[in-house]
């Protein structure tokens, strides 16, 4: 680092700061071995706990729980409680989110207006425990890491399990990402009619869920190519992580949440787990593990405003 | 057009290209009513008969009918042609593509290998009349249409029934348009391995067919965004046409095949069709309808380095 300019104020100096920044030197060389070219510096970042809080809802949950609470009609509401809280039981599983919304959205919204109700929400609602705004919960030291990659000619993607329509709405704004670059669950649409013109409407029916092989097969289906970086942070993320590892020059990272003063601590595996331990993934591929209690000065966004 | 450099030399004079480019100019210009930022400069064009020849067969299906004639072991050959001359007739639906591509990919195959098995077919193959490779029998007119488009600040993205995969491998080069700007029909796809390493490969199965309604979904749901200008040539094109219209400031254009010498002359509907002609969904729209025998000079890509 030395006399240098630092891009990664936030981040205290250690092995995973040191590995993002060669990283990223090592790709823009273009005298380097492991020189890649700007079209295929190809980056993707898990949303929930990656770039933003997740604890104790995710955002996209918080945001369902209060449009449920406010529906009129309210029918139905034991059965309603029963599944809200069974969704923050299993927090990482997207197709609950799914569930969640076929209530929601069983009068039939565009995706203009749930786009548009979404932006409305969040820019009032809060956080229960620290009271700040859901878009002031992103992690500093990830905002650098975007902001880093995106002045080195890299093209940074969301991927997410969260619906890509709850997210586009603020990824402009809060993360320069903008809406075609966001990849999400979603739901089936069809194609309607709304104050007389054509209009996309949802469907309360799955159409993709982008967790764990889902999220390989989107970014496939989409770019037909392979990011060099993966960020993320559960179970959800390893696919994506070991898929980009397969790249001659690669950076996988993941965020292991282990400061329960300042943020939360906790797993990266669900309770409902097949196969290997996330964590063992990490070492057995070499990925750099952010313990945040350590590698992070500071955690959200708020906090350098403040 | 005056004095000014002319930005669409391969189109005659005449009510289309003076449209275009007022419609250019009215966009572009920040004092102008129907100024759009660039940001929302979205562009879509079908390809098959709109940007490139689609008679007598679809270059995918050349490309699969290839394939299948040199599959070994050759099952069943008599049931193989019989599905080659029904696709012969049902050129438009994207479905029977599909179909097809069960046979070819019942071994499995990456994404990469079939993109790569593409890119090598296409630097050779011929088209049967033209004796031109398939890329060399893209419209002249259409590509100065791509060209002026970028050069003032639109995203051009390529909406197509025929697979993205199949695209993706010349668009940069024929088209200026990046493979992450390539959105077209698709197989599911899974998550497996080649020569140890994670690779995503293709199922026989349709995952979306991007024809009618369904292009409108498409761009949709990886956008976000409305097209203010969408260019198509087919039955199958009808929604996203009717869709951009909606835009305050829109240019929606038709192709009509109407050059038996030049060309071919066809119908732009579909043998099987439910609804309304498509060209009197153009007139009553107020659609742009390029007729290609009297609108356009010169049409193939080829004629221009000849």
């Amino acid at each position: 680092m030395t006399n240098e300019y630092d891009p990664l104020p936030s981040w205290q100096e250690g092995k995973v700061k040191s590995r993002i920044i060669e990283f990223v030197q090592q790709v823009t060389d273009e005298n380097s071995q492991y020189f890649v070219v700007p079209e295929q510096r190809l980056a993707t970042f898990d949303n929930d706990g990656t770039l933003m809080i997740e604890k104790p809802l995710l955002a996209q949950v918080a945001y369902l729980k209060r449009k449920l609470l406010n529906a009129e009609p309210l029918t139905n509401v034991s059965k309603l409680h029963r599944i809200l809280s069974w969704c923050k039981d299993a927090l990482f599983d997207a197709q609950n989110l799914l569930c969640f919304a076929f209530y929601f959205l069983r009068t039939g919204i565009t995706t203009d207006e749930y786009r548009d109700s979404v932006a409305r929400w969040i820019t009032i609602a809060k956080h229960p425990r620290f009271q700040q705004k859901y878009t002031e919960l992103t992690y500093l030291p990830m905002i650098e890491v975007l902001t880093y990659f995106e002045a080195h000619g890299f093209k940074n993607y969301i991927v997410s399990g969260s619906s890509a329509n709850f997210i586009r709405p603020w990824s402009k704004k809060v993360y320069r990402v903008s809406a075609n670059r966001v990849i999400g669950s979603s739901l089936r649409t069809r194609l309607g009619k709304r104050n007389g013109d054509l209009a996309v409407k949802l469907e309360p029916i799955p159409f993709s869920i982008e967790s764990r092989a889902g999220k390989v097969l989107s970014i496939e289906r989409r770019l037909a190519q392979r990011p060099i970086a993966a960020f993320g942070n559960s179970y959800g993320d390893v696919d994506m992580l070991r898929w980009a590892r397969t790249e001659r020059q690669s950076l996988c990272v993941l965020i292991h949440h282990t400061d329960e003063k300042r943020e939360y601590k906790y797993s990266p595996n669900t309770r409902f787990r097949w196969g290997k331990n996330t964590l063992t993934y990490a070492k057995e591929l070499d990925w750099q593990v952010v313990d945040m209690k350590n590698d992070w000065k500071t955690i959200f966004s708020f906090e350098k405003k403040a």
